[in-house]
């Protein structure tokens, strides 16, 4: 029989998986939130991911389950164990995707390169924590938060007294100064295998991944063993299986410490599509399924993925083609909605300043 | 709105048309004539691609329609044409692809390189070409025929007598002595456009596809001039849109001459979707929706792609994988039957007899 992948959630994530599974020939089924998501083409059942029966109905006919998001409660994961349903990163695993605190609890605990931090349960601790850090610090919900909501820079405890009411206990952090993000994806199997990409430069722009450059310029060497070696530890020792994205900051006395968890496929290894000879895509399939993983070289030198915002109308889709046709153009099927992310591009090359020229070139089309 | 494709036919090139769809943000919509066919994750109808009604309903909706298959009766074609569907490769230039007679006819009308032939209508027809060309031919039927059916090499007349009261005029050709058999596979815009991949060889056995290289080796210069110019004459001069695939024999008197004609998305382009930065699948896409046409360079100087026949059981996908990490395995998802095209494999790199050693590695796990 076929094995069959099962996502929860119809975003674009779980969308961009279908393309690997047909080509394999693997099956796939989707859980979408809603008719008409990105991911409709696969939708097998439209429905509440909170709601145990429906998830547990939706399981019955694949052979492991999935995520597109990390928003699926722990008891609906923990219901889908004791069924006997593979989840794939299990909740024991999610939990720390899931949950920031956590995060950086069992990251200090193992002793890896996190930025200073602190749960805040009130005004007056965070008023304590800025005090001992210069006075400005990042609060984030533990939980919930993405492309930048969620996150707040604040210089004094009051900044985010709503929060308090609202969340309970926070998480400050200091405010790292930092040359550069980065982010090192990877790929886990039960079994234990791991295979890497490169590490790669991801520039945001308010809050949101912007454009991403693979590899990291001028990462060879220390930056990239260190960025490998965290997050294989992190994989390892937090059990995920799958693609795990780890988000990094390389700070200006050059260190390199954590920022975010991902334990999905994640916008910094989009470019992977045309630029590795095994996209994150294909690579989360293949692990969650405990498939032997594949070669992740890059297939030109360099690689730039640029996001689209907005949407990818048709006539602007035919300028960016013809203007650009060896860049290739993502489109996630998504009604236009400004800020929104609608798609990507990713143009490879041998030549960095050419390759983010087209990437760049090609983007712009589809700006308003 | 969205461009939809609709393609009717739910085999495997309808099938590995469906991820570039994805990827573009591009609608489609498969007719397909059973339900668990290879198109099945887009297939929006299973009905009789024979009837009007059925087809005409399906095409309500999608922008254009194209094929999987050139087996769609003319009066169909007609017919979506007369509603007022864009129907690509539209029925002026499908017949030639139906009819081989027709082709032939056509070819040599343009001045086109083909073996000598003719019209038979008789055994005694017949036996007057094999007088005439050293006591051996090639004969097919028409129409119909794929993969090695309808073609029989005859030493008498009497060899397909039971055709002539079957099919009635058989298309004889010449035995051409080949070196090997090659294919120029482009695209075509209505609009006019025209991109060629490189041309390659093609490696059959029992009058099936089983391996092709890209480009073809030795091919640079003449060859590939004369592959080019024939392919991009035939295209322009039948009026061809989306992809076409030009089979080629080169002569053992260095000759290269057209053997037969496919206005669609072919094996022999197969590579494309690992090896070429633009797929022939995507291309197609692009080409019947009038978009511009992508690059078809080569992502490295060698590609071999061999087919997978019978079956992909799921034991056997996983040594093929671990044995080899970076070779690209595409199934089919169809129910396993022996000689049956199930799928293929894909190796690129600089080095021919390395590709071509790790593609038949993992085509091997395959074989029974």
């Amino acid at each position: 029989m076929t094995p069959t992948v099962g996502v929860i959630g119809g975003g674009q994530l779980a969308r961009m998986m279908v393309p690997p599974a047909i080509e394999l020939g693997l099956g796939i089924a989707v859980l979408a939130e809603s008719v008409g998501s990105s991911a409709a083409i696969a939708a097998t059942t439209v429905g509440d991911y909170r709601d145990v029966e429906t998830v547990l109905a939706f399981a019955d006919g694949v052979d492991v389950i999935t995520f597109d998001h990390e928003h699926v409660p722990e008891a609906v994961l923990r219901a889908l164990e004791a069924a006997g349903v593979a989840v794939r990163p299990g909740p024991g695993a999610l939990r720390f995707a899931q949950d920031k605190l956590l995060m950086r609890e069992r990251l200090s605990d193992l002793g890896l390169p996190v930025p200073d931090w602190a749960p805040v349960a009130s005004v007056a601790d965070l008023d304590v924590f800025l005090a001992a850090h210069g006075g400005r610090a990042v609060v984030k919900t533990p939980r919930g938060g993405y492309d930048g909501k969620g996150v707040r820079v604040v210089t004094a405890g009051s900044d985010v007294a709503d929060w308090f009411g609202d969340v309970g206990t926070l998480l400050a952090e200091e405010l790292v100064e930092f040359r550069r993000e980065l982010s090192q994806v990877l790929a886990r199997r039960p079994s234990g295998e791991i295979v890497l990409w490169p590490v790669v430069e991801s520039i945001q722009r308010g809050g949101v991944c912007a454009e991403v450059i693979a590899p990291a310029p001028g990462s060879a060497g220390r930056i990239a063993e260190v960025a490998a070696d965290v997050a294989a530890s992190i994989a390892e020792h937090l059990g995920v299986t799958g693609v795990l994205a780890v988000e990094l900051f390389e700070t200006t006395d050059d260190r390199v410490v954590v920022n975010e968890l991902a334990m999905r496929p994640h916008n910094s290894g989009h470019w992977s599509i045309d630029g590795s000879t095994t996209s994150q895509f294909e690579q989360h399939l293949r692990a969650v399924l405990d498939l032997p993983l594949g070669a992740t070289g890059c297939r030109e030198p360099w690689s730039v993925m640029v996001n689209v915002f907005g949407g990818l109308a048709p006539e602007r889709l035919a300028l960016a083609l013809a203007d650009q046709p060896a860049v290739k153009v993502h489109g996630y099927g998504k009604e236009p909605r400004p800020g929104r992310k609608a798609g990507h591009v990713t143009a490879v090359g041998d030549d960095l300043d050419d390759v983010v020229f087209r990437a760049r070139a090609a983007a712009a089309f589809f700006e308003d």
